[in-house]
């Protein structure tokens, strides 16, 4: 009698089981059907790129963002949106930089990129001897004696055998952020970077570098990967070839910006916040569609997909637009800063930001048993393009929050043509695919939904 | 004693498995490395974009195309390479089309595009009121009373909600090749077709579309997606608009053209060859980047791995560019006949024509314990980008190879862009990621060797 009742319940429960996941099926597929059918995030990036355009904290673009944020997702009609007052960096690039090279075979000019953060040259030229190297030890083992007085020129490519871009990426970085340091130790007047790009072309990416109290700070400029490979057989010929450099860069005092923050409040357990979010600032020298125009439209989309189609989420959902990723984080602090003081009770953070391109995983800093959760829904996502949800990164905006225990979660689209455009300037409208942008914030809002649905 | 002797069996068994997987896994990653670090199929995509261009059947481009993919071939060293004659079709644009349309609101100008193998207009315009329909259903419903004299406007978009944008293609494709014939049997006196497109663009789409012996000729050419939706928005507002066109394109007599054809000689089964091709014919408007020199590179490329490497396969692996693909397929109809009349033995045909984008998957029409042994090589290649192989579609110049009983294996890279170029002006090399290029070459380099070692 027992046994038999035993297995009505696993009957019913089977049942419930296969019933709720068909039931989760038919909701995500309306999701998806209502994001690539009428979602207005493409149309929206537009307007970001080509009305408002690059967007480096501080400058007037950032400030439009924020009032065009605002003021969209207001008209969208959420239960709140509202600003977080963040003190930002305010570095401005100035009049168009210059650099050549001067050798035996004459003067070749040369197309260069301040680094963000990096003084100028007092509207002149420095010149100086270029010392080329690969890596921070070989500067080291260079010693004084050879980088006095120099300009340190580091040329070591992105690893093309790693397949996930962003691995090539993490390790060859550390030339850019810290190069001028390392360089400034051992007396370097200037350093040139090899552009952190996957292939050799002629676009300099700009990006963060930084300065130590205590050592010097000099210029720092970025050349492209195709110069770095001209410059590099030409010092092979000339070891006595000179770079010479004007940036007219510099850092103004800190400026008042904001996080644009909107949500919708959960229906069962509104004390518990899903959070998805991008960075509104972007680089100076293209429009920032990619990185992270992309990401702000997907996460605005996510809110917009629930509001179109009536779901009222389990757990609410705050759609966060944070400020000054790109050169301080402070955006990301202050949020983090203020989560802990109202004590707000995030269960997840997801960050869209490495590009709008094809969807192909989330990656997560989730426990072993919160992961296992997730990994259960693979299956519904997996015909919309997320191959896996695996252990990983989350992202820069919400790595603040980690602390405070919050499951982090980084959407992963594919990044093979990522270090094509990052921080230069062909991070345009164009490179944008309509249905890659969209399918990827179809998969954003389908995980909210299933968060919101289930915890984690 | 017996148990035992099986154990010990069981242990030496499983110990080869997983030193077989190792060095399987091994030799892949040589493969990838090789690639993605040493490969020329970008540069020579590079060549037959930007110094031939668009390379129609028939076109002097098509002759070049073929002269210099058997010149690199024979350069490459590989066993031998040669020449199939295959008798096309020689289809010409002519000059640049024109067309307009007018009603209440005055003239407007669109841009359209021939459809492959339409008559043209006899040097002047042909002009006609216009009648927009959905499907054949919808125009036979209307029927020769409403239709006859018209110009028909077939305008069914793809449809959105299709993941793979192959599947919206085929759903919406019969209006572009058989609608001039739908509408010719109901007295229609010319066809224009709203673009193969996934988006709202301003590109015209063309491609391929039949008549049929008896019922009459008439003109068919493509409007942009964009102009599609403007036209509709004018009928809506007056249904007495008409639309003029002026296309000088026609087919002149057949010509002599040739597949290209390179081979490595297995050491161990030299008679068991596995194909691995694309097409080297193009639309004439763009300059066939995408569709398909990528695909021609990366079979280049699987052979060029394995001669760089110093790989010699098990099997023969021939590289086979075909002529003809986009409007006619005789070089696949001909590559058949002569296996079938040499008594060739294919085990597989791997063809790579759905463009250069980053790899996702293999599709195949291989039986049951065919694919169930391809599956298992999945973990080998996931790392790389190919998430499954599974049971679908071959590719169209190695579609005449199935009644031979060969196993069809189609490379599927990501289709989000692909209808964004297809059959336009924008298929352009720039719209080429290096890195996507490679990745695709790598994997189908990878599963050739795969099925040269092991069979299938």
């Amino acid at each position: 009698m027992k046994i038999k009742r035993l297995y009505i319940l696993a009957f019913f429960f089977s049942s419930f089981v296969v019933a709720n996941a068909q039931n989760d099926s038919l909701n995500i597929r309306s999701i998806v059907n209502q994001t690539l059918s009428n979602s207005v995030c493409y149309s929206r990036l537009d307007y970001l790129s080509n009305s408002i355009g690059g967007r480096l904290s501080g400058s007037p673009q950032a400030e439009q963002a924020v009032v065009w944020a605002q003021k969209t997702l207001k008209e969208d009609g959420f239960d709140s949106v509202w600003l977080q007052e963040v003190i930002v960096p305010h570095w401005v690039r100035g009049a168009k930089e210059e650099g050549f090279f001067t050798g035996k075979s004459g003067k070749t000019k040369v197309a260069i990129c301040a680094l963000g953060g990096s003084v100028g040259t007092n509207q002149k030229f420095i010149s100086g001897n270029v010392v080329e190297v690969k890596d921070f030890n070989q500067l080291k083992n260079l010693g004084e004696a050879i980088i006095k007085g120099k300009i340190v020129f580091f040329n070591r490519p992105m690893d093309p055998l790693f397949i996930e871009t962003f691995d090539a990426y993490s390790h060859a970085v550390d030339q850019r952020s810290m190069g001028a340091i390392e360089a400034a130790k051992l007396g370097a007047i200037a350093v040139l970077v090899r552009s952190m790009g996957s292939n050799v072309d002629k676009n300099p990416h700009t990006g963060a570098m930084r300065y130590l109290d205590g050592v010097s700070k000099i210029p720092a400029c970025a050349i492209s990967t195709y110069d770095a490979e001209l410059l590099s057989g030409k010092l092979k010929q000339d070891n006595q070839t000179t770079f010479s450099l004007k940036m007219s860069c510099e850092t103004l005092p800190d400026v008042i910006s904001y996080n644009v923050v909107a949500q919708i409040l959960g229906s069962e357990k509104p004390d518990e916040i899903i959070l998805v979010g991008g960075h509104l600032d972007s680089w100076d020298n293209g429009d920032g569609s990619h990185d992270d125009g992309a990401g702000c439209v997907q996460s605005m989309e996510v809110l917009h997909t629930f509001k179109t189609l009536g779901i009222r989420p389990k757990r609410t959902i705050r759609c966060v637009l944070f400020m000054n990723e790109e050169n301080g984080l402070k955006g990301g602090l202050k949020y983090a800063e203020l989560a802990k003081a109202n004590f707000e009770k995030h269960i997840a953070a997801i960050e869209t930001d490495a590009g709008g391109f094809t969807p192909r995983k989330f990656s997560t800093t989730a426990s072993d048993s919160s992961l296992f959760a997730m990994q259960k829904w693979e299956p519904l996502l997996k015909q919309y393009g997320i191959e896996e949800i695996s252990q990983g990164h989350g992202g820069a905006d919400i790595g603040p929050l980690k602390n405070q225990g919050v499951v982090l979660i980084g959407f992963g689209p594919d990044s093979q043509r990522y270090f094509d455009i990052h921080h230069t300037a062909v991070d345009t409208f164009d490179k944008v695919s309509k249905r890659e942008l969209e399918l990827g914030a179809a998969n954003i809002a389908a995980l909210v939904w299933l968060i919101s649905e289930y915890g984690l």
